[in-house]
């Protein structure tokens, strides 16, 4: 079976993305060289991390938030697999190209149990910090994958805030340094 | 000349310290965890990361609340080098075994400059979240070295936290996996 991997690129301090997020800052004020690695700056590393991530992805879970802000621009979904969206908003699953987005109303734990069944041996991609976080308080996190950008961004988002959990004991499987970001991997104990 | 070296042991979620710390638990409650990489579990990579900070530093900048938490277990300066403690209270200076606490009231930027001219060429080492943190928001740290170790505490002491900058650019420079924490290395731009 697959794992349920929360793959986020943070600051060094913490941010997965910059204050006042919105349409006009999609990722907060700042946030958008997080992600430098992903576009023109990748360098070979980066550019395997991320199509190991892609070749590994079987179903996405993500928030209304990182739907909202996305869809406009993945105009698709975020990758060609299906893609749960939690939501307290009923609605009829929502087709595009490469495959269909399916809103839960029911809480991260059905959308986790769906987005498992979809993704057969494949993995599960959790999208949002939100979400995430939920995830992690309850337990429902196999691995984390995290490019650690060289900034402190000092405001916006924080990936690690809001779990209601005590502690997380992690296992750090593999660590690979880029030219633009180290991508970290990590079991969760 | 030497650099001003910020080296702290965080958590992967940016905890220096568990919560409540006090003399009972000096890295707060579940921060001890964070160390062993130090002590018992140490193995030759983290050895030769500690032995090269001891090699490097000429100087080291702490708080206050380092150093009354950090006395007793020290016995003597935290390092066998001048040591220069950030504190309003007027004290004459304090011979330890290895070298002398000065105690500084004109902020931290004076004991920067007093540190830099004790150690010459070597480093300066900062203690302590809130010196550190006031030390980045002026622009007078050089270098990040940072120990991630594989937990998240959820709360605690972060040590990216208060700093009165906007955003700080960061350059990685070495990034060295051991089997108990991540050593990396930053410059600041």
């Amino acid at each position: 079976m697959g794992k349920v991997v929360a793959s986020f690129t943070m600051s060094l301090d913490g941010y997965i993305a910059g204050p006042n997020v919105g349409d006009e800052h999609p990722m907060g004020e700042g946030g958008e060289q997080l992600h430098e690695w992903i576009f023109d700056k990748a360098s070979d590393v980066d550019r395997q991390m991320a199509d190991e991530i892609h070749a590994r992805v079987g179903a996405v879970v993500l928030g209304r938030r990182t739907f909202d802000l996305g869809l406009p621009h993945w105009n698709d979904t975020p990758f060609p697999v299906p893609s749960f969206v939690v939501t307290h908003e009923r609605r009829e699953p929502l087709p595009m190209r490469s495959a269909a987005f399916t809103f839960i109303n029911e809480g991260v734990g059905i959308a986790v149990a769906q987005a498992r069944d979809a993704a057969e041996h494949r993995d599960v991609v959790v999208m949002g910090a939100s979400i995430a976080q939920q995830l992690l308080g309850a337990g429902l996190v196999d691995e984390l994958l995290l490019q650690i950008a060289p900034v402190l961004l000092g405001q916006g988002s924080r990936l690690f805030d809001n779990i209601q959990k005590r502690q997380t004991a992690l296992k750090n499987t593999s660590v690979i340094a880029s030219p633009h970001v180290t991508h970290v991997r990590y079991e969760v104990l």
